[in-house]
């Protein structure tokens, strides 16, 4: 037997290499190090307060099957981005702000234009919440993969000064819900949303009922970044938590979140569902505790702040772009959270 | 149509990852702040000198197809915590010591007891390279993954003192290269190898000739963890580079390091190969080119220092346990790497 090739086609591999090189370096700033070789990334921490520690934050996300409905609708990069707005939102839940991210692509064989749409998506996102693209592995796996589809994965890195660090610490009953809306179903029920899709009969392309877009625009709205809205208001002490409503919807995110003693009673009718779950749920028969613990329902982050603060906050939100509704409150009891109308 | 399930199960996707957590905690320093939520990890940087600033450095990588040897083997615990390693000495390269790993796990249906031997070999490795597994993402994708499969990939955080920092500047002609002895073929080469073994007719509980034990001993011993060896050299700035061997061979990742105007000379008789090399290039009569740039050949790191003090870091290097072998040295020249006798 003679060994002709490896499964891999390694001048390709290189060249796919390079090119994200080239648009990852797009994204670095004066404190990234290039170093030759290249085996890790090195970057500056931004300078703290003299003398206080500086706290380094971390989070690893998948995109999941919303890259198979972009891939469909020729969006991969914006679903790639998606993924990064995801990490620097679960940064800014503990208070600390994006520093690097850092990409894993794995396909059955890599195709170079998907690669580098996603690449692209991934840089200008990163561009957008001021994270370095500080490195990243491309796999090419034809035994572990289907063919013709994508996986994305990332890390993002961060860093807080411990006195802006959001420890639940400050979280007390009669704190008020602010509920920031969210685009759309940001990056989490695609494996119900795809399969109702898939039963109703339409296309992407189709009008979404009760929508001015199409099914693919409902569906691929971009994963929405709160930093430049609640940056601010975690800098200024506003804020006692913050939950960012991923897998397991609002309740499941907000009782991650709630020290002991206290549980959180989120009111379903203080806003109006966006008309992409409306359909979902209604196209699928969806019964309202699955829709609840498998769709953000139009709220994508949750500020926690204290009662006499909430108006203030919640105006500085809505002037930085958000739309804000107040949700629900804490209380006393034991942990969990309740929904009443 | 009613909805009954969205493919995965959440009852088993909370359990895996309560269990995950509880794994993940015991690899924790008193470094690590506990967050309710967990949306980030959040850490404390260990202290650097008064004044200096602190790097931070992070590389991401997959296991790649050695998993699937390892599923095969039922030795899947040992091919994750060689991803640990693969992430640490990569950090080395630089001087970077690991701080954290965050691990992403993904199979077309989350098998637990997979799942968890995964997050077991994470956790051992992290405690041995002193990293805290700081946090992760499983990911259930029947639409994305084979069944049967698992692929995983992990980020490694690390801090370095600038002053340790390995940035090929100080890197010059004349510099002696020691390579250290690889435990087997790491994580690189296996599409090749899992070929060669299969056209083979061996089953991996079958001697490996050559050697002393099995197919599965050889090709999936550890990935080799350099740094109490050459933690102290980087310390001591004995080093002037550092080439971890991984995809692209010995001359590949040598190139990745050099400066303009130096070329390396890469010695082949000067160390022996190890059997499970002979016998893969043999079996799967593996032209000699393609054996440098797709395996380690016996050689995971080269440590580049100057002449005169390369007689005593190799001295160090052996009392530290390695295996050192003088594999060749710079000269100047247009950069790439040479092979001579």
């Amino acid at each position: 037997m003679r060994y002709r090739d490896a499964g891999v086609d390694k001048a390709r591999a290189e060249a796919i290499k390079r090119d994200i090189l080239e648009v990852a370096r797009a994204t670095w700033s004066a404190g990234v190090r290039p170093l030759p070789g290249g085996f890790a990334g090195v970057m500056e921490l931004p300078a703290g307060r003299p003398g206080v520690l500086r706290l380094v934050a971390a989070t690893m996300d998948g995109v999941g099957t919303k890259l198979h409905l972009a891939l469909a609708a020729g969006r991969v990069e914006q679903a790639a981005a998606d993924l990064v707005y995801h990490g620097a939102n679960d940064l800014l839940v503990h208070g600390a702000r994006p520093l690097a991210f850092l990409d894993y692509v794995a396909q059955s064989r890599l195709d170079a234009g998907v690669v580098a749409s996603v690449v692209r998506g991934l840089a200008r996102a990163c561009r957008e919440v001021r994270a370095a693209l500080l490195g990243g592995e491309t796999a090419e796996m034809p035994d572990t993969y289907l063919p013709g589809v994508i996986d994305v994965a990332g890390c993002m890195l961060g860093s807080v000064d411990p006195a802006m660090l959001l420890d639940g610490s400050a979280t007390r009953p009669g704190d008020v819900l602010l509920g920031l809306g969210s685009s759309g179903l940001h990056t989490n029920g695609y494996a119900l949303a795809r399969r109702i899709v898939a039963r109703s009969g339409l296309s992407l392309s189709d009008p979404l009922p009760g929508t001015r877009g199409s099914v693919a625009d409902a569906l691929l709205a971009p994963h929405r970044w709160y930093g430049p809205a609640l940056e601010p208001q975690v800098a200024h002490g506003e804020l006692h938590a913050l939950a960012h409503v991923t897998g397991g919807g609002i309740g499941g995110n907000l009782a991650r979140v709630l020290p002991p003693g206290v549980r959180a009673v989120v009111r379903g009718r203080a806003w109006e569902r966006p008309a992409v779950f409306r359909w979902l749920i209604e196209a699928g028969d969806v019964p309202e505790e699955d829709a609840r613990s498998t769709f953000n329902l139009g709220i994508g982050m949750i500020a926690v702040c204290a009662p006499e603060r909430a108006a203030d906050v919640a105006a500085a939100l809505r002037a930085a772009g958000e739309t804000v509704h107040t949700i629900g409150e804490l209380e006393a009891g034991a942990a969990g959270v309740a929904w009443r109308d």
